[in-house]
């Protein structure tokens, strides 16, 4: 029998996503959906206790219905394991659990904080088999580029680097990984999708909401390390890698982290065209921030990447929080054929709403040459029957993960050149005074960021 | 003071279409709008008695609303002239009263069938300064091309060939001219708009009403000549010509008599590959037709253009009375980079919706990497604003008249040329004892039609 086993069961994540992401996916027969669930935590319950709380969970946030039928099944595979997984001589116990259970296959889900990957691969070398086994884990993959680092030797001491599996949540939306499909199906993209005919490529992650509950985690990340290096350069990678050879991990991961060992960094003193930072009026005021806090709650980037299909059309990157409106989505900006007509955009739509828009040139109806915009929305959220049947991130990625399809996770390399990129292009910027500008709540940011734009002849679309 | 004068002022395109166009016109106060209007007829009808004939029609066809005041206006300016235009000797009393009347310009509509046209032009001699006015002609241009040619010389012998405007009412619609702006203003479509990425051009033209009380003019003429050789060629020539230096006439038509030019003609052996023709069942037992008719009301073809641009993407036409579905559209097919997923299509639809529509390949959602089919449909007719403030096609056509913007109307060498292919293409067919196939009513035609699409790899495009 195999086992999915989480570590930091009575966290948040584990209520929210896992485990109804588990409910979903042993409901709609996908892979895993005869693993023992078995939850490790230090508090105190009964399989029984732990199985009532996980009820309201699951009724309250399971994308399928909730049965009192479909739930018993659920639950019978749920097992509740009170351990202090911070203490190696805890694993032995660990080890008889499993024997006794007759578990002889491993996922482990680290829903736990970076500090405790290292000690948890340590404990594992006393569980038998647990080296052959997965590992998901969770970012913030460490505090720094350096105790990440470390953190993942110790993790791949133990564990196959093949094995290790790191989630990005944004990697298992339907429409980030419908870019791959929209790119390479479609002549009409395909062959369009370069320098010379796209003038910008615009990723934008806008959030409503502030920090709320997460000041004390957030001010010491802040906008880059909690949204830039990671999510939004994935799917930068991802909108502007080559063709791989084959949609599987290990293609899809070379020509990612292609992209991103070619993003260039601003020659000395253009740190100010590469990088915009705010903090929103009232942050410092924040539960758990520091009062004179200078982390940013905003990032605009303009970058370049070093290639040929690259070379000329920016891409711009933007994030924030407590800004005007949520939405995620990539603006590809086509070049246009002369000042007087408005360029065409391709607009992948990646939340709230999931979608595809384009708009293009047409005529103005009526008798007159005039030139005016044909706006196609295609809505595929719009559809109660695509919500009801599309599965959320988290229950994709653990069908990835138990699949083995790598294409779904990043790479260590991955993070690792993400991360050292926008730690060196902070440093450029630090060296250059440049300031964390301050916003409005409820606007789009600091103006500097339209500014910064205009700079160029360019527009954040919208 | 300016007279728009109508030779043939009592039939019926001078209800349904003329006098509302002129009412729309004037009301809008387009160039036009303080032209005299002089109806020329062999009836006896005062000004008065003509001017309330045309306020039933006005009130029933004009877009825009009617209102007595109104009316009052445009009735003002109608005159009503009775003569019998094939009399030479009439034309003197035409002078006498256009010089009573102050006429010193004049635009002329000849809506007669095309034996009165010489005849008229030789009448209008006596009439000063006709010769410098403009003619408005509509086809049929003649019955058979040398008769055509010899009418047009007789034409061009009187009035300026660049006076002489030739009525394709299919260039006044609306999605017609929007072909231009599409192509040429739209980078996504303007670079892809070759063979390289364009598997077939479609253009439909699809009637669901057989030939009604037009028998005995229909079945002398039949689909190539009724609607291929001008309309569809026209359309096929805009979709298909090089950028004109300019988007005026003598710069569009040339760039379009190119296309026309560079249409290839089958080889010996291959004209079935290249034409189609049927009737439908029941066609024979029409008013006027004959009862062995073989005149064709379903034709499909399957063209080259013999240039870099075309080269290996066929374009094909069909078109046909008394078929499933009434609906003129531009399908711009694109290869597809395997046959597995379906080809993006751009549709321009002309009529009855008045719009595009793209199609392009997407990731069904869910937990799968499926390729399912993004539709988006840009309904510019769907906008009952847009319904009432776009003049329809004569209404278009006549202020371009006005204007002298001759890209609106098709050219004499343009004609000639087309139906020259068409009749060589249909001599092939003969030759080679192409049948006329039966089709039923309310079918799409002849089911070889879509045999022959097969043959090639291709299909219609619905």
């Amino acid at each position: 029998m195999k086992a999915f086993t989480i570590f930091g069961g009575t966290g948040d994540l584990t209520f929210r996503k896992l485990l109804p992401a588990l409910y979903n996916a042993g409901e709609s027969g996908g892979p895993g959906a005869d693993y023992r669930i078995l939850i490790i935590g230090r508090r105190d319950y009964t399989d029984e206790g732990y199985r009532e709380l996980a009820r309201e969970w699951v009724r309250k946030y399971a994308r399928l219905p909730y049965s009192e039928e479909a739930f018993g099944r659920f639950a019978g595979r749920i097992g509740y394991y009170r351990m202090d997984f911070s203490d190696p001589a805890a694993y032995a116990g660990l080890e008889e659990y499993y024997e006794a259970e007759g578990v002889d296959g491993h996922i482990f889900y680290l829903a736990v904080a970076p500090r405790f990957f290292g000690v948890i691969a340590d404990g594992l070398a006393a569980v038998r088999g647990a080296r052959r086994g997965k590992v998901i884990l969770e970012k913030p993959f460490g505090e720094s580029l350096a105790a990440a680092g470390e953190l993942n030797r110790r993790l791949e001491a133990f564990f196959d680097p093949e094995n290790i599996y790191r989630i990005d949540h944004y990697l298992g939306k339907e429409m980030v990984r419908n870019i791959q499909t929209i790119r390479f199906t479609n002549p009409i993209f395909t062959n369009l999708w370069d320098a010379r005919f796209i003038e910008s490529v615009q990723i934008s992650a806008l959030e409503e909401e502030g920090v709320g509950t997460r000041g004390g985690y957030y001010d010491t990340s802040g906008a880059l390390k909690d949204m830039v290096q990671n999510h939004l350069f994935q799917i930068l990678s991802i909108v502007a890698m080559e063709r791989p050879a084959q949609f599987s991990g290990p293609d899809m991961h070379a020509e990612q982290l292609k992209v991103l060992r070619a993003l260039r960094l601003p020659e000395a003193g253009e740190a100010r065209d590469a990088l915009l930072l705010g903090q929103y009026a009232g942050y410092r005021a924040e539960k758990a921030v520091a009062p004179d806090s200078s982390t940013e709650t905003y990032a605009a980037l303009r970058l370049f990447i070093d290639n040929d299909r690259w070379r000329g059309a920016p891409f711009y990157i933007r994030t924030g929080k407590k800004l005007g409106r949520r939405e995620m989505q990539v603006a590809v900006v086509f070049r246009r054929p002369s000042s007087d007509v408005a360029h065409d955009v391709l607009l992948i739509k990646i939340q709230p709403t999931e979608g595809v828009y384009l708009q293009f040139n047409i005529k103005r109806p009526g008798d007159t040459d005039e030139v005016t915009q044909a706006k196609m929305d295609f809505c595929q959220s719009c559809s109660l029957e695509n919500r009801i049947n599309t599965p959320e991130a988290y229950e994709r990625l653990l069908s990835a993960c138990i699949r083995g399809e790598r294409s779904w996770f990043s790479q260590w390399d991955q993070i690792e050149t993400s991360w050292r990129f926008v730690e060196r292009l902070r440093e450029l910027g630090r060296a250059e005074g440049l300031p964390v500008l301050n916003y409005e709540p409820g606007s789009m940011g600091p103006p500097e960021a339209d500014a910064l734009l205009a700079r160029f002849g360019h527009g954040w679309f919208h």
